[in-house]
């Protein structure tokens, strides 16, 4: 497969000097400095009705414009997630959300929202409205909401608390249970929830033009958030603007509708004015959306070479309040472990998503993935200490393998990296040599290990659901072209890849394709945004046939007005070329010559609508070697190897840099992120103070690497890369502290409290 | 021609509500607070060479940030005109701007700029800059810059100040002049020089983004406005985006460049930073462009019938100090006689453009022919009064007849309303009834008068220049579709029109489309913008291509999805319809399917270029009956009616207000508007108080009439509409003056101070 070289060439972000430099604009530097300012009054009961609002103090508040409770809003169910729309209703998301909540169903729940002048009035009116609930039985944990007689929190959607539950079965698990020369495993493993912590806040600003609402905000999915903000407010969705402009990260947060369907609203209701809404950072951690707590029990079969013969699953994830992501992300905590690891003989995953009096649970990078890799990955290491097998060599045995299809979806194993990825990350690890030296009795407080774990990772959602992107290049004036997308730049450098695959399609140089930075749904090609590590993937396969059809027709201009045949000529970066290499026309003289002629003006343009229908399986492994103290159940990541086969790497420097940051967040999951709720749901931590994420000194010097496929259904040989990094981190991690203490911990995050409390339990200190 | 009801439909503006409520945003709008802010420094001398500027003083006040003199700027000529480029080097606009002028040749010229924090700091900085002038002899009017001695204002462009000049002759004169038979006219009408007064100042703000300098601006041409930026800077013209808001009016004055440039590069030395210039009431009197001052020495010879049998007229146009539209104005001042009225054997037209150290003259509506016309006119009535004719046969006896071919670019009459128009303004004017009664004689202090004239009007610039634009339809998920044009609404009511047209030619109903009224240049299609009356014609015709393959493609999506024949289906309003009227399937279910449909998606877009090689005449007259007060000097309109033929009207009340604005406009060049230089070539009159702009008190009753005509090469049978209506009030209401008082004004305005000259000369008083 040979393109040009701008594949595979790490090119300086095109973006990276507005954003060095502070002149890249986020949505609050766009916002109008006299924009009315909206604050959100939250809910201070888990589980309630509200009786009564009383806004007659805060009315009176100086520069407050208007006031607006749960009584008020339209008594209509909207969807939030970031999925593409789906025309069959069972397929549908749930549209259990309204604009503002009479049943307020956790602590952060909206009740009420205030426009104002300004913040500080906006702040005081808050503070003076009264709110009666009518306190109902609060469920925060799984447990208690799947408890017989607990009331179901959204009644008009479902009689219990399960959003939605499946159960996959293959072969006879009867028959495996039955074998008495299999051994059997089960273990509980349990992830904890976490928040995104992107830097930038949830911010929109909206306000009326045109005879539409237009809302300027912080989206990964700015033609889904276009739909949504329609349906939430009953309006036709062609009335509804969204622009998006930079995005100071996402991390699937902003896979969701959040705060703009109200913002929205409010800009409606005080007639087109402009309102911004800012949440706070305590805001973002209570009322945005988290990643799903989960607990995974899990049972497995194995023969006594360390074979898995059959596996019986049960995965309960935490959904918190509303349905959002709904059960996609549940759903792909359980069917994940079908493809990286195959069983013999059976498999049985059950997999129950539940609403439970808590902060809502979204998608978040690895969209379940991480937490079933920190089962499967934990499994497969108890199962080997159990057997006395090398943790690579059981999983060499039972990992997929090339000519792989899952039974369920039909995804092929395409491409396949993941064994030279293992041996890479255990070359580069030196695992061998390690894994021997830490084997061996280990005493004192300072105990060292290595451990490893392994993944795989779909790239898009096809067939489960939609994958459709579009694509238009431009001739500008001077010869260059603009590219203009509906996906999005939310940080991980798309828009360089884009840049680099529509100069590699179209023929032009890199330095000539000008990318649209923003996407407004006005004018921007229909995408479903940045989500699923789909972009490279899918909105790649439009850019390729998009700049394939804009190479032709240039080239057919080319031929038009040099009388030569279009097929001998191509275009050679900033010229037409014929066949000896020859320059028939530059494209500058081109271009002033399509715009301009007075015999024939042509406005050069390519625009097409690529629907997918294929996905392909990414894969990599994680190597860290630990140190842990003991006494202060401290664990300390002495190397940490990410290595990656997301196929061709369309830029290796901002690949490498996409590792980089999904290893910094999986560190983060294994030792101590960790969003605590006490028992009346409320949140504990929910401050960037409080809540652990590690600091640049919390984080080792990290290795990513690549086992680079040619992968024959991506557009340039590429497939998923974005979400994979931060998947296989936390396993790797609890697997060295393993091999050094000998202590199997079965739930996140290994922070000292946990390590010190299993240390003493096991006499270790 | 059976369109759908839409055509022809008085539907309300797409911007009414918008522009009524404040919702609309302008230009000063969109600048953020905290921009920084640009002002000029302007030459005090009319002619001269700047020696030095001295900026040490200014440069200590507060809050400065930067100043830019004549010596730091680029030394590139670049044009301004808002013509389409050219790709013949002959055919190209002068190039005789810089940023800032070393070489001053006019009393507004600009010599430095400062960039400051905020307003006061900048007009403080301003007022501390020393200026140093060598000065040089000052050329303030025509004669003088063209006496043989004079120095060339532009010795890189031209020896002399003649920026350009033509003779076209036609048949043979001598042997006109020769014939005793033929009476001989000859007269020198005189037209001054006008502002456009438009509300909105020139106002732009320029930042740097993505690699390029943005400049939000108040333009009628974005995409020559773009190029025209990046030719003044030497920059690629893809590496230059411009943003058009809606604007505060135009006419003409932002068919031009004008600081545009300047503030993109302050931003440029800004290192981006955002910098706003908007400058004053005054500085756009002084500084921007203006309508040409015209001299016609009119010759005319003429059977004892009345019938024009030869002409030989030189126009001069005064064009101030840069070239700006060039010769292009003066030409199509010389080239409509020809038109309007021909001649039975010989005809011959010299044309001259004059550089003189005014203020730059450049287009303005009507484009040349308000003076042409004026002339034209005027010399009809000097001889129907000669031979005691009717003004109204006179003008039948020589007019534009059906089938008529202009000899020199061979645009064609291709429908023909002048006749009927003439006659429905004779009527509606009881021009039968007052002509006679007032030919009747008159005494005292009050006189009354009736008298008319009439105009022919291009329809756009083709075959002189370029005629393209392109259109762009894309489907929204709700069945509606965004229309996107490099189009302008510049006020005139091109959005709805556009939107009236989109309907008619895909079938969709009017509301289903959302125009896009801004336009990008990073996202827009393209189009040279408004001007010469060209965009129902011009773009029209790409609305209507775009809008017929938009139609297609959703009957194709529909066949496809529902098995019928294509070519059974059609679009009817909000569904798709098939012979017999039956619905097939809504739009909504169409765009919903189109959009998420898991076995086939498809983003339904049309984008065209319509390359125009079509042009035609419209046509118009005007009658005004008026009261002289002989001892004031002034001129009471008693009724003023215009009557067009602009072809098929898109929007019956939109037209009639565009006319009612050209009314009002024509009204204040026949009466008071005139932009009046002292012999140093000071402007005397640059504030709205002293130019006399007529205010509503001065405007009458105005009754705009049609007689819809249906072109054959109007996209929709429509011609040109917007410039015309300025064009015939002038000589109009001069000619009632003639009958009310028997003097012949062949100078305008017709003021107090002119009148009351010529009355007393008379013995009128």
């Amino acid at each position: 497969m040979a393109y040009p070289d701008i594949i595979g060439k790490s090119v300086p972000r095109v973006d990276a000097r507005d954003k060095v430099t502070g002149a890249a604009k986020y949505t609050a530097d766009l916002c109008p400095a006299n924009a009315l300012v909206a604050r959100v009054l939250h809910s201070t009961v888990a589980h309630g009705l509200v009786r009564a609002v009383d806004i007659s103090e805060a009315e009176k508040v100086p520069g407050v414009e208007k006031i607006v409770t749960c009584f008020d809003v339209p008594d209509i169910g909207f969807p939030t997630a970031g999925h593409p729309w789906s025309t069959e209703i069972s397929h549908q998301d749930i549209g259990d959300r309204r604009l503002l909540n009479r049943h307020v169903r956790y602590i952060g729940d909206d009740v009420a929202a205030v426009v104002a002048v300004d913040e500080v009035a906006a702040a005081r009116a808050l503070r003076l409205i009264r709110v009666e609930y009518e306190e109902l039985p609060a469920y925060t944990d799984v447990s208690s909401a799947l408890a017989p007689d607990a009331l179901p929190l959204h009644e008009e959607v479902s009689d219990s608390n399960i959003v939605k539950q499946h159960i996959y079965e293959a072969g006879d698990l009867d028959a495996v249970r039955s074998r008495a020369d299999l051994r059997h495993f089960r273990h509980t493993y349990r992830t904890q929830p976490a928040q995104h912590c992107h830097i930038e806040s949830a911010t929109s600003f909206a306000w009326m033009e045109g005879g539409k609402i237009c809302v300027v905000c912080s989206t990964q999915i700015p033609h889904i958030m276009r739909r949504v903000i329609g349906q939430a407010l009953g309006l036709p969705w062609g009335s509804i603007r969204v622009i998006k402009p930079y995005i100071g990260g996402g991390f699937g947060n902003k896979q969701d509708v959040l705060y703009e369907p109200l913002n929205a609203y409010l800009s409606y209701i005080m007639g087109g004015a402009c309102v911004r809404l800012e949440i706070s950072r305590e805001e973002v951690f209570t009322s945005t959306r988290q990643r799903h707590a989960e607990e995974l029990d899990y049972q497995a079969w194995v023969d006594d070479k360390g074979r898995l013969m059959g596996r019986d699953v049960l995965v309960l994830a935490q959904n918190g309040a509303y349905a959002s992501h709904g059960h996609a992300i549940c759903a792909n905590s359980s069917t994940v472990l079908r493809d990286i690891y195959n069983d013999e003989l059976a498999t049985r995953t059950e997999a129950k998503t539940v609403y439970t009096n808590t902060g809502t649970a979204g998608a978040m990078r690895g969209y379940g993935i991480p937490q079933a890799c920190f089962a499967a990955e934990c499994m497969m290491d108890d199962i080997a200490l159990e057997l006395g097998m090398d943790p690579i060599e059981i999983r060499k045995l039972n990992m997929m393998r090339p000519g792989f299809v899952d039974p369920g979806t039909g995804i092929a194993c395409n491409s396949y990296g993941l064994a030279d990825c293992i041996e890479k990350g255990r070359e580069l690890s030196r695992w061998d040599e390690k894994r021997a030296r830490y084997a061996k009795p280990q005493s004192g407080n300072i105990r060292r290990g290595i451990g490893m774990g392994i993944f795989t990772y779909k790239t898009g959602v096809y067939p489960i659901s939609l994958e459709t992107a579009s694509a238009r290049l431009v001739l500008n004036e001077d010869g260059t072209a603009q590219l203009q997308l509906g996906a999005t730049e939310i940080g991980q450098g798309g828009d360089t890849v884009f840049c680099q695959m529509a100069a590699a399609a179209s023929g032009l140089d890199f330095e000539r394709i000008h990318i649209v930075s923003f996407q407004d749904t006005d004018t921007a090609p229909f995408d479903t945004g940045a989500y699923a590590s789909r972009q490279t993937y899918v909105t790649g396969k439009a850019i390729k046939k998009c700049g394939e059809l804009f190479r032709q027709k240039l080239t057919e201009r080319a031929a038009a007005r040099f009388h030569r045949p279009a097929e001998e000529l191509t275009v050679a970066g900033d010229r037409i070329a014929d066949r000896s290499g020859a320059t028939v026309v530059t494209l500058a003289d081109l271009a002033e010559d399509a715009f301009y002629a007075l015999d024939g003006s042509e406005h050069i343009t390519a625009e097409v609508t690529s629907h997918c229908t294929d996905n392909t399986f990414a894969f990599g492994c994680c190597f860290a070697e630990v140190e842990v103290d003991l006494a202060l159940g401290r664990v300390k990541v002495l190397d940490l190897i990410n290595v990656h086969d997301s196929g061709t790497l369309i830029n290796p420097a901002l690949a490498a840099a996409q590792v980089e940051g999904g290893m910094s967040m999986g560190l983060g999951y294994a030792l101590s992120e960790e969003m605590l709720y006490n028992g009346e749901g409320r949140l504990l931590n929910g401050t960037l103070l409080d809540y652990k994420l590690p600091t640049a000194l919390d984080v080792p010097d990290l290795k990513a690497e690549f086992v680079v496929t040619d992968d024959p259904t991506g557009p340039f040989g590429n497939k998923a890369l974005g979400e994979p990094p931060a998947i296989p981190v936390a396993p790797a991690i609890r697997n060295a502290v393993l091999q050094a203490t000998g202590v199997a911990f079965n739930e996140l995050p290994l922070e000292p409290k946990r390590l010190v409390a299993a240390f003493s339990e096991r006499g270790l200190i």
